[in-house]
């Protein structure tokens, strides 16, 4: 129980791990329950007349705000596009709210405005409201942005993770851990002589064209807070099947690699911003593979595991020197303020 | 132009008035234009297969977060119902993202929680998706709310300011200025002996009750920052007329008219939580008025001025000694985070 007297909360209540868990299900879950918001996946899904739609909210609050490869503009449509999309519908509208600190520069303002529009195109969606507030100086951090997102579905898709049957293949779409090593080596200096770029990037139209091939897709998450690992864990638990993956199938850069061994991280926890994981059918493994890699960011798409048919739920990885290591859902923040 | 060297944002920026419009038209839309987003109302009204619906957001930054008659949870649900119901949909899903600072109780987040959902149910809305991001000690203030919301169309309405003509009448549902004085006089101790509590309250099922009765509304809003002058204002511009008011028939409680005359507000530019400005055809002002005086939040409904022929777009009050005067737009902020 997190409700004890004077309890408060801490930067790991918002890691994405256990204690985030806790939060949610001690305090919001209780309250809010019904049964759009239970399924607690990144979108709800609604029906609108007889429209079915994909709905969802981030907020961002990335430190610092300009990073290697994006800021927090251009991260704050990606991060939502990518919630839609990986429900299995295509995202269309957007909403922008913006908290800015007194201070900021206007000329600082308009880069990270030009990153959201960037990024808006790029995805094909429309920013359609928007909202902005300024708190004094010390009373937030330069800017937090929060986006919603409104999804159209084009297929009649419901991709949640009791869908998941033993054989499913897992695949990722490239390179992960990106995202947290260049906003980490961008926050502070390690003395690193390379820069690390992040991966933030829309999915929604690599996506796209997995959905539209008609591959037996069962589930899709995108890797963000707690990385690849705590997405497997999820889904391994949500569905009741343990996952094996295979250390040397996972897709990692040398230099994510060196910086994540010289700080001791472990690049399946690092943050992705443009990472999807998806479980497929194994007979159509090798079709979606094929497809991914004709895509911008699908070009190392690639099998990373398997759904085996025992039950524990858990993530099993076998490692390059042929020992085993159960892959555990971290406590609390690894990287805080990466989104 | 804002954009000058090193120029930066202010707290005026966030205040609601002419500088948050050069804010929005010289940072903002230049970069999102679109069909959607330019006609800057606060919900965008979008078309997602045949059905019709109204989509907004809004964060709130309400400093203290517990305050007379309300809390930023309460808040940031009536806002976006508000934002909502005056765009002439019927509210049905909300987004919640909460922003939290460090060191947060989490009784006080659960109180927050709580209030989140009595507006919810209050308003017959549903929480269907959320996100919880923590920053560190200082570089927040305790709690940000973003609420987004869709509504949907039930009537064929299309409330806009070119809907007004000549002689349309101008209604409100209650006293003006609740809210903000109710937040500045609990931020600090001014020695009042009586609490002003906030007027906010989900404002949805008053305006069903006006929309429902098939009454001609040609424009609706809710008085929030910058209150009723500043959404008059806006509608003159937009609609190109002259708006009269008469002082005598403006609303204001004595507790709420002696706090502003010792602090030196004007009520009119004070925000409001709970208060709908209504343009109805001049025909069925008085049916909207018995309309709204059996409901909730609208016994004490009434005309405060008219739509005249006269074409300056700006807002004429008429005191009460006999004088008019012309009620302009603020330039900056009265009352930063009121929302």
């Amino acid at each position: 129980m997190i409700l004890k007297k004077d309890s408060v909360v801490t930067l790991a209540h918002g890691g994405g791990g256990t204690l985030t868990q806790q939060l949610i299900e001690e305090i919001f879950v209780p309250s809010f329950k019904n049964s759009y918001l239970t399924p607690l996946n990144d979108s709800a899904l609604l029906c609108l007349n007889s429209s079915r739609i994909a709905y969802t909210t981030d907020s961002f609050t990335v430190d610092p705000v300009f990073f290697p490869g994006g800021d927090i503009g251009y991260l704050s449509v990606c991060g939502t596009v990518n919630d839609l999309a990986v429900s299995g519908a295509e995202p269309r509208f957007l909403s922008v709210g913006m908290i800015i600190e007194e201070g900021l520069k206007f000329s600082e303002l308009e880069k990270i405005v030009k990153s959201i529009k960037k990024a808006a195109d790029e995805a094909g969606v429309v920013i359609v409201t928007g909202d902005t507030k300024v708190v004094e100086k010390g009373k937030g951090d330069k800017i937090f942005i929060n986006t919603s997102g409104i999804g159209e579905f084009t297929k009649d898709l419901t991709l949640v993770p009791s869908n998941i049957k033993p054989g499913d293949k897992i695949i990722v779409n490239g390179d992960i851990g990106y995202h947290g090593m260049a906003v980490i080596t961008a926050r502070e200096s390690f003395g690193f002589s390379n820069v690390i770029n992040s991966d933030v990037a829309p999915l929604n139209r690599i996506i796209k064209k997995v959905v539209e091939s008609g591959a037996r897709i069962k589930v899709m998450r995108d890797a963000t807070r707690g990385g690849v690992a705590t997405v497997l864990n999820e889904i391994a638990g949500s569905a009741g099947f343990t996952i094996e993956i295979e250390e040397e199938r996972i897709p990692v850069a040398e230099i994510v690699r060196g910086a994540c061994e010289l700080l001791g991280f472990d690049p399946l926890y690092v943050a992705n911003e443009g990472i999807v994981v998806l479980f497929v059918d194994s007979a159509d493994a090798e079709d979606v593979i094929r497809i991914m890699r004709k895509e911008k960011y699908g070009e190392k798409s690639r099998v990373i595991g398997t759904v085996t048919d025992r039950s524990e739920g858990i993530v099993v990885e076998h490692t390059s020197i042929g020992s085993t290591r159960v892959l555990d859902l971290l406590t609390g923040e690894m990287l805080p303020r990466i989104c």
